[in-house]
This record gives C-alpha cells, sequence and structure tokens, in this order.
C-alpha cells in the first residue's frame, strides 16, 4: 500500500483500546474493505486485508508521564508573526473553538493573512527526493512540476555563497557569472510524491537521475538549508526572462506554497506556474472545487507574497458564478484604472503637477495596458504622486494599487467549468474582456467525491455513471473557438512543458479572454503506477492520443494566418486501451462489466481519434484564400 | 403609418373627452414623439406628427340610446361549448374577477382547454388576402408563410363541392383525381400582414398574384366559406406525405392557429409548421418569452386538436429550465415506454394473450421508436388489450397514450437558448436524448422590451447596447456542433421554404438531440418595409450573407460524408450593408452615431464574412482521408 498507513493505523486503534470487541471491529473492517475496493479487483482488497492483519504487529512504548504537560515548543521560542502563533496554530491545534472574538479583529470581513501555510513543516513524507548534484544539468524541470513548491533552483551570489554550508554548482549561463546553483528541496514541506525525481532527466554523460528518493530521517539535515535558501539567498529572477522558457520559469519564487493538494496533485504545478509568471499583479476568481479548498481552508493560506511584499489577491465563489466574479474583479479594475486615465488627463490641463509628472502621465496612459511597462512607470510615479499635495495627485496616490495593469485569473475544475458554471463561463468569454481562465480538468467532480461531469470521458466509471459513462467528454475548447476572439489552449505540463508554458504566456499577454484546459491527473483516476507518476501519465496520455494539445490563437488569425495550431503529435493509437487499463477508473470497469468496457473501451478510442482528425482538418485547412 | 391607429385614437381621445386642455395634450403628445422616436429619424416624427394632427378630424356619429343594453349576440344564439361561453368570453369581456371559483372545477391544476382562440374572430386586419383562382398555382406558400394559420388550401370531394358555394379549382395531382382545390382566407382571423400575398408567385404565363390585399369589409363574405371549410371539408392530408415538400405540408391541418402573435411574426410560421408535421404526437416545453405569450396567455390558446382529437400537449416553463424541463418530458416518457416494452415481454411467455396480441407485441417493441409504425400498431392494440381482463392488458391499456413514439419539442428564444438557459441547452444536448429544440432567433430579447442578447449582432441597437452592440453575434449552433451527435441546422423560411422543411423533418427524425436555429424577422426590428414583408427580409438577409443556412447531421458522418452541409450561396456581399439599413435597429445607429455606424457596420461585414468563410472551409473539408 505505499505510503497509505491508514489502514494500518486503524486496526492497532481497535486492537489497543477495545472500544468494540476485537474481532468484530476486524470482521467489520474487512466487510467494508470488500464493499469499498470490491470493484477495484482482489489484488487491492487482499492488500487491504495485510494491512489490517498488520495492525496487530503493535509494540507498546513507556511514555514519561511529564511528556503531557510540556510546553509547545514553537509557541514558546519562535519569531513568527503573532498572527501564527495567536490563531493558526490553535486552529491547527483543534483548539479554534477557544479562540475568542477579539483574535479577529480587524479582519471581520474574513480576509485572512497570506502565506500562513509555510509554517506547517508537517513533515509527512515518507520519502524525500535527495539531490546529487553531479548528475544535475540544471534544467529546473523538477521545480517546473512539483505540486508543492517544496523544490526549487537557488542562485547565490558570491556573498551568499561564502555564507552557505551546503554544497553548489557553478550557475550555468553568462547572466549568472560567477554565481552558484543549487537544488534545494524543503523536506518538511514536502509530500513525497516523486514526480520531480520521475521527471528529471539527470545528466545524459553520466547516467543517473539528479534526484533520488530516501527516507525522510535520512534527510532532516536539509531543513536548515532550505531556511536558509528561503530566508536569505535573494531572488535572480530579475537576471532572466523568466517567461522566456521553463528554466527560467523556476528562477520566480512561486507565490503558491505548501498548500494542502493531495501528494502528486496535477493541478497545483499549474497554479503555482501562473504565481511565479504573474502573480505580482495576478487576481484570482476561483471556484469551488479542490483548488478552492487547497487554496484556502482555514488557517492554511498557500498563496503568498515575493520580497517586495507583492503577491496574489484570491477570492472563492460557487460553481454557478465563479467566471461572473472574476468578471467582476476585471470591470471594477478597468472602472478605477479609468478613472486614474479621467485624472491624468484632466491634470495635463492644470498648473499644480510638474512637467516631468504630466510626461509620466501621459506615458502612463499610452502604455496602460503594458504590464512591464506600467510596473516601471509605477514606481517613477508613485512616490512623485505621495509627495505632492494637489487635488490630482492625491486621488492618484488613493489608487496606487491601480497603476500597474493586473493580470485577472478565473479559476475552477471541470465541474465548475463544463457544467454548472458553463452558462457563466460562455457569458464571460463573450464579453470580450480581458480575462484568463484555468480549468484544471480532472475529467470528474474530485472535490465532491467523483461524480460524473461532462468533461468525463467516454467508458470512465464515476458516481452517475457506474456502469462507465456512455456519451462522448464535451469539447469545452472547440466551443470557445467559435467565437473567434477567445484565445483557447488543451494543454498537459507532463507532456510538453514549454507547450504549457507558452500557452500560458499567450493567454495571459492576449488583450481579450482566454482559455486554458490543462489536464490534470487526479488521485479519483487512480493511477496503478501512482501518483508519483501523474506526470510521466500526462505524456503516455498525449502520446497514446488520450487527450491532445492545441492552441487557438486569434492574433494569428488577425495576421492572416491560421488561427488553430494542433502541438500533438499523431498518436500511437495502439497504446490507447493499454492506457485506459493503467487507471481504475476504466480499469475497474473490466473487471465488473468486461463487454460493456470492450464496447466502450472501443467508443472511447474512435472519440479520440474523431476529435484528433476534427483538429488535425482545422490545422491543415487552406487559410487566407477567401473573398 | 399603414394600419398603425393608435396615435391618431389617443388625439382624438383627448380632443373629445377634455380631461386634460387640449393645447396641453398635443403639446405633450409631440414633446414624447420626440422622445421616444427621435432616435428613428425626422421622417418617423413627422409622421406621428400628422397623425396627432389626424385626430382633429373626428366626426361625430348619433348613436341610439337603446344600444347601451343590447344583449350580446354571440352569447344568446351560438352553439359554442359551454368553456367558451361561461369562462373565456367573460375574460375576453374584462369580467374575469365575476367569474366564481367554480367556473374552474376539474381545471385546478392550470390545465386550460385548447382551441380556444378560434372563438375569439377579432376582424382586427385593415386588409386581407383575396384569392383570385386564375393565377393561383397550387404550390400553397401563402400558407405556408401565415404567422396565423389563416389561410389554407383545402381538397374537396365531390360530395363536399355539392354543398359548397365558392368557386373552386381542378386540384393538381393525381392522387386528387375528380377533387378540387381552394385556397381560403379566415377573413376574420387573419392580422393582415400581408405575406402571403408577398410570398404568392402568382400564375407566371399570366403574370398577376393570386392573393391581392382588400379591404376587410369587401371580404365579409368569406367568413361563412372559411366556416364551411374548416368545419366541413375533411383533411386529405392522407393522401399525400405531408413531409415531403412544402405544397404537402399545407395540405395538413395545422394545429396551431389564430395566436396573439404580432401581425407578420416571423416566429409563429416555424411552430405552425412543426404543428402540421408532428403534431399529433407532439409536445411542447417552451421557455419564456414570446412563444409563451402567444401560446399560451389564458384564456387564449391556440394549440389545437386534429380531426381524432389528437394535438401537441404543451407547457411553459422558465427562461432558465427550458431544455431541462423538456429533457424531463422526455425522460418521462421514456420510462412509460420502457414499462410497457417490458410488460409487453413478461406478456410473451403468459397464458393470458391472444397469439395475435403476442405477435403485435413484439411487433411494437421492435419498433417502438418509429412514429408511423407505432401509430399504425397503436390502432391494432388498443381495442384488443381494452377488450381483455388479464393483468397485462389492462396494465398496457392504462398507458395506452405512451403507445405512440412521441415527438418532444423544446422551443425559445434566443434570450432563452443563448443566455440565460444555455447551460441547461448544452447539458440537455451534451445528454444525447431524443429531443428537438427549436431557437425562434430574433437577435434580441423581443418579449422583455428589447435587451440585447449574445444573439444580437454587432452594430444593431438594443437595451445595454444603446450605441449599437460591440461583440459578435454567438455561433450557438457551431457551438453545438462540437459534440458530433448533435444535429444542427440555420434556417430562414423566406430564403428557402424547402430548407426549413428538410431541416425540422431530419432533425425530428434523427434519434438524438437536435437544434434548429430559425430566423424570426420581429417587431423589434423596425423594418421599414413592414411586418408585411418578413419573408422578404429573410431571403434578402441570406442574400447578402447577414443569416446562412446550414446544416450538421451527423448520420452522414456515420456513413462516411461530411456531416456539414452549407446551404446557402456565396452572398452578395455589396448588398449587405444595405440590408442593415432596411431596418431601424440599425439605421438608427446612423442617426445618432455616425462615426459609429460606420466602424460597426464594417464589423458586423467583416464577421458575417467571417462566419461564412468557416462554413464554407467546413463544408469543403477533405472528409474520409483520416487514418
Amino acid at each position: 500500500m505505499g505510503n497509505r498507513t491508514n489502514t494500518i493505523l486503524q486496526s492497532a486503534f481497535f486492537r489497543i483500546t477495545g472500544v468494540i470487541p476485537v474481532d468484530l471491529a476486524i470482521e467489520q473492517m474487512k466487510k467494508f474493505i470488500v464493499k469499498s475496493y470490491g470493484k477495484k479487483g482482489e489484488d487491492v482488497v487482499n492488500k487491504n486485508y495485510a494491512a489490517v492483519d498488520r495492525g496487530g504487529e503493535y509494540k507498546q512504548l513507556p511514555v514519561d508521564p511529564s511528556w503531557a504537560n510540556l510546553p509547545d515548543e514553537d509557541a514558546e521560542v519562535n519569531t513568527d508573526p503573532a498572527f501564527i502563533n495567536q490563531v493558526v496554530r490553535p486552529i491547527n491545534a483543534q483548539d479554534g473553538d477557544l479562540l475568542p472574538v477579539s483574535a479577529f479583529k480587524g479582519i471581520e470581513d474574513g480576509t485572512w493573512q497570506q502565506s500562513t501555510a509555510k509554517y506547517e513543516k508537517r513533515g509527512v513524507a515518507a520519502f524525500v527526493p535527495e539531490w546529487e548534484p553531479e548528475n544535475c544539468i540544471q534544467c529546473n524541470k523538477c521545480a517546473y512540476v512539483c505540486p508543492h513548491a517544496c523544490i526549487r533552483p537557488f542562485v547565490l551570489d558570491q556573498e551568499e555563497q561564502k555564507e552557505a554550508s551546503f554544497t553548489t554548482l557553478k550557475a550555468v549561463g553568462k547572466q549568472f557569472a560567477d554565481m552558484t546553483f543549487r537544488i534545494q528541496v524543503g523536506v518538511l514541506d514536502c509530500l513525497g510524491c516523486g514526480n520531480c525525481a520521475d521527471v528529471c532527466p539527470g545528466n545524459p554523460k553520466k547516467g543517473g537521475k539528479a534526484l533520488v528518493m530516501k527516507s525522510l530521517e535520512s534527510q532532516l539535515a536539509e531543513a536548515p538549508n532550505w531556511e536558509y535558501c528561503v530566508d536569505s539567498v535573494k531572488t535572480k529572477q530579475h537576471l532572466v526572462d523568466v517567461k522566456a522558457n521553463v528554466k527560467n520559469s523556476q528562477f520566480a519564487t512561486p507565490l503558491f506554497e505548501f498548500s494542502g493538494a493531495c501528494s502528486g496533485c496535477g493541478e497545483t504545478p499549474y497554479v503555482k506556474l501562473i504565481t511565479q509568471l504573474f502573480g505580482d499583479r495576478e487576481i484570482v476568481a476561483n471556484a469551488t472545487g479542490c483548488s478552492s479548498i487547497y487554496s484556502g481552508s482555514v488557517p492554511s493560506t498557500p498563496y503568498t507574497t515575493n520580497d517586495k511584499g507583492q503577491g496574489p489577491a484570491w477570492a472563492n465563489s460557487l460553481f454557478e458564478d465563479f467566471c461572473e466574479f472574476g468578471m467582476g474583479m476585471e470591470l471594477a479594475n478597468e472602472k478605477m484604472r479609468a478613472r486614474i486615465a479621467r485624472i491624468m488627463t484632466e491634470a495635463q490641463d492644470s498648473d499644480c503637477c510638474s512637467d516631468e509628472l504630466k510626461a509620466l502621465f501621459k506615458e502612463w496612459i499610452e502604455n496602460m495596458l503594458d504590464a512591464d511597462k506600467t510596473k516601471e512607470l509605477t514606481e517613477k510615479i508613485t512616490p512623485l504622486v505621495e509627495g505632492c499635495d494637489c487635488k490630482y495627485c492625491k486621488e492618484i496616490a488613493s489608487l496606487k494599487h491601480f497603476l500597474v495593469k493586473r493580470s485577472q485569473w478565473i479559476i475552477g475544475g471541470d465541474g465548475a467549468s463544463y457544467d454548472i458554471g458553463f452558462g457563466g463561463l460562455d457569458h464571460v468569454i463573450a464579453s470580450g474582456k480581458d480575462v484568463n481562465i484555468l480549468v484544471l480538468d480532472t475529467e470528474v467532480y474530485s472535490n465532491t467525491g467523483g461524480q460524473s461531469s461532462k468533461s468525463t470521458p467516454v467508458g470512465a466509471i464515476a458516481k452517475f455513471a457506474a456502469s462507465g459513462k456512455r456519451i462522448r467528454k464535451k469539447d469545452l475548447g472547440m466551443m470557445a473557438t467559435t467565437y473567434g476572439y477567445v484565445y483557447v489552449a488543451q494543454i498537459a505540463m507532463g507532456a510538453d512543458q514549454a507547450q504549457a508554458l507558452k500557452a500560458i504566456r499567450e493567454a495571459e499577454a492576449y488583450p481579450g479572454p482566454s482559455l486554458i484546459i490543462a489536464y490534470s491527473p487526479c488521485i479519483s483516476h487512480g493511477l496503478k503506477a501512482g501518483m508519483g507518476k501523474a506526470q510521466q501519465e500526462q505524456e503516455d496520455a498525449v502520446k497514446c492520443g488520450y487527450w491532445h494539445l492545441w492552441r487557438y490563437n486569434p492574433a494569428l488569425e488577425n495576421e492572416g494566418k491560421n488561427p488553430f495550431l494542433l502541438d500533438s503529435k499523431e498518436p500511437n493509437w495502439d497504446d490507447f486501451q493499454n492506457f485506459l487499463k493503467g487507471e481504475v477508473r476504466y480499469m475497474s470497469l473490466m473487471k465488473q462489466y468486461p463487454a460493456e468496457a470492450t464496447e466502450l473501451f472501443n467508443a472511447a478510442q474512435e472519440n479520440a481519434k474523431w476529435r484528433y482528425n476534427n483538429y488535425k482538418r482545422l490545422a491543415n485547412q487552406a487559410w487566407g484564400t477567401e473573398a
């Protein structure tokens, strides 16, 4: 059962406590194992049976009675913020009920301090990656795929290197001259999925991987190294173009870290990447679903800030209105910025503002939709307007948080996007507004317990589709392309890291609505290889034709080119059904309903081919020959 | 102002009654004319001014004081059903408040008697068509387009001809040997739009039209002729295949007649046609909107029954759930029919039923999805099961209304379909269920007062788009095609009567979800040529590229053919902007915002071309060459 110990512990609990007769407890546990896992086959049932039996191997350990009253070490000596000690830790210790109302003074509106997740240091992984520098080619792919942002590349200058007590490599790249490089693992934050080690190409010349999974105990010495890197090594992201490629993107500090997502989660690497690219000016409207739970379950907030104190603003709404919720944010933002532009225009004719400021205002108005330019101008404008007492400057100073062009994101799962919130999603993309919708597509309602959505493909087992779904997966992306002015992409990070990055970058840059559908392996899929292979599963999915990579970029059509780009190569269809057999959601259909499984798996393959052929026709269509 | 007399009457009212000083009344009327119609241009304002002035031309007529107490002629001597006399007429006379609760005994659930509209005989048209038999080629196009089902072809046998006191022609067609033909107008039901006369091709050899608009007074003698045709001439629809072509379709009795829709309504001819093709087994789930108002505003019910007492069942739900409402009907129907099949299967092994009945049961099970076959079998099975006392026959007899394959329709406007009910529409078409959705596309929320919908094209003025809509019309049809298993069509009856008929026939026959988007000119468009040209406007729309005709038939793909068929010819784009200028919704933009009008009309044309080119590429794509 790998890392799963809950059945062993439950069995031990019954044996030790005797709350019900032990024989009855064991019998009932085994009965429910058959009920819960019977569909998944004899092998799974037997493994669970074995886990129940292993509950008998408990040992009695003496406990010093004085331990019962030991003070909490952390609470005594740490230098963490008061909010962490006085609010977050009591809640995590299940003492939230004891908090007085006054503990929430100033945040009565529900605002919650960001960055609280990093204080958890759960240390729950059985195995964590160990970095083998001699095999590392500094590609940063490990950091790119990490669902919990707990493996990161650090670049140290000579000053920082002096204080460091760990191995480093000479940093590759001329912008890092005289600097050193290290992959550092946050071993107490890691959930031990192993995707980093799985995607690590290692050094082709030497053969070995640069990351090897080792027991947590053996890696505890890395904890202070992580603290040093995170706290004392300054980011070098300004030395590279972080949007240029996968490697560079990982030099940007992730502003989403240590969430409560499952080990190996297929969704969070996308969420994290967006914070690395746009986090300092990002606003997120999040649908209900897994992503709303791991992004903000009190008291844990994984969204955090950069060294300037800037980070994403995040809020959660319902399945059915998440896109409208995000569009409201965008409209409010547009209005505030239009107001700035109006004041700056009025100021041109006044005597109060300096010529320098007037020129800056003019430049801002001309570039107000350019993120980099407005960042630059904001740094110049802010101190000047704050230092001036005229009515124009005072009002602009009061609106200074709107000076930088924002990046509006709307994030939801397939249940929200394909089904319950689809009417709103359609209305929002139709609006033409500059919002970016990220669909974390697990092909099932993951968080509510595995109900079938319109994204669930033919043949998959889900609630409301217990004998296999009988209708095709909806092609949400193609629907959005019919507007002609919506940027659309289907991505799968594990299949093509560069394509995923490119699509996210293009979507954000496109000055209109964007929709990115991101394939996200999930524990509900039951990967036989385990969630440590979540990235590999994406690669397999694309290679066999289960998932297709494409982009539809209206900007290309404006240049007279075909806006549809098929990024997937011709699949190897022979592998399609083997791929299905590697996931319990399909495999269990074969065990329960073999005849239906054959029929539905063939239908699934036919449908995947049908979709691919449609995409191919679109990609190959003659373009620019019309009247 | 053509048929519009309300302004003249209002002006006369103020002059006669003196409820406020006449000068003030005239001044205020003119002020509000500028407010209401200023946008539509000086010409419209001046016509309204002239109407106000014409209110001064009233004449005093003496009224016999005894008339005040004359009894209602109709109520005294007629032979109409009690429900009409006791419930419908009091409500129409605005005496509904006086009805006792007991008047509604037996219909407490809201059920309303069908066919009440035919008793209204409003006689409100100023002009009605007169049939000129010498120019008639018996094409029946006039009946096809009539929004109110008040012009119909009748075929009389020798018996019926003997009793008739009107002119007839020898009926064309060998199935009508020895029979005569007549186009009969229901002059008291007609609203005088004139579309029948407009579409009449006349006799090319003789040159004249077969329908000419004449004053109602001159045509009152036709009223008893209509009564004779409707009441005493039996339908001859069984002699032809009514689904085969436009001409034949009009020999079928319309089961939707004399609704309260506007004169020249672009929607009702589609609704009526569906009742002619499938009305005896049709169920309608109707969204809120114009179609829910004219289809069932107490006490008027235009849905009616055929000579066997069979007709559509109709109910109305909300904008936001109309498709789910219809899908619920379909599911309930499926369940009841599955139950019949189960009982019939069980009966095979029993001793109770006769061998004849068992054979009929077997045949029914094999053909339960075939409309014609189940009609035939129902006539044989019903008397037999009603005459038998076994438990199987008893139960089947109790379910006899489910024996015939039903035709499930879901009808709504563009507001319901493109916007508020779209999430549900998408969910229902995704389900794969055998429902037929008809979208009556007026490109605006007609019934609620002209708000912009996602169907409203670029440049049109509507509420929430007062300076012209700035984003493109949504392509609802193309979205639906992405499922691959949804039959989709765009039609415009006035542009291609045969294509509209073919699409409706194919949609209904397709054993899965169907979506038909029907272009429907509306008074809210402000046709400069008037609603008497509503059919011609559709032809112009298609010829200039404003509207496109196409069908997507998944059944073709199953045969290895391209499922997408473009039925529109290459438009004459030079006429596009002239077309826009023929409708107030566009024209008023030119008057108010000439610069925006130029920009938006160009954008509208570019978008129409973009859509057409996409359709053309789809229609011309290489097919069947894939792996």
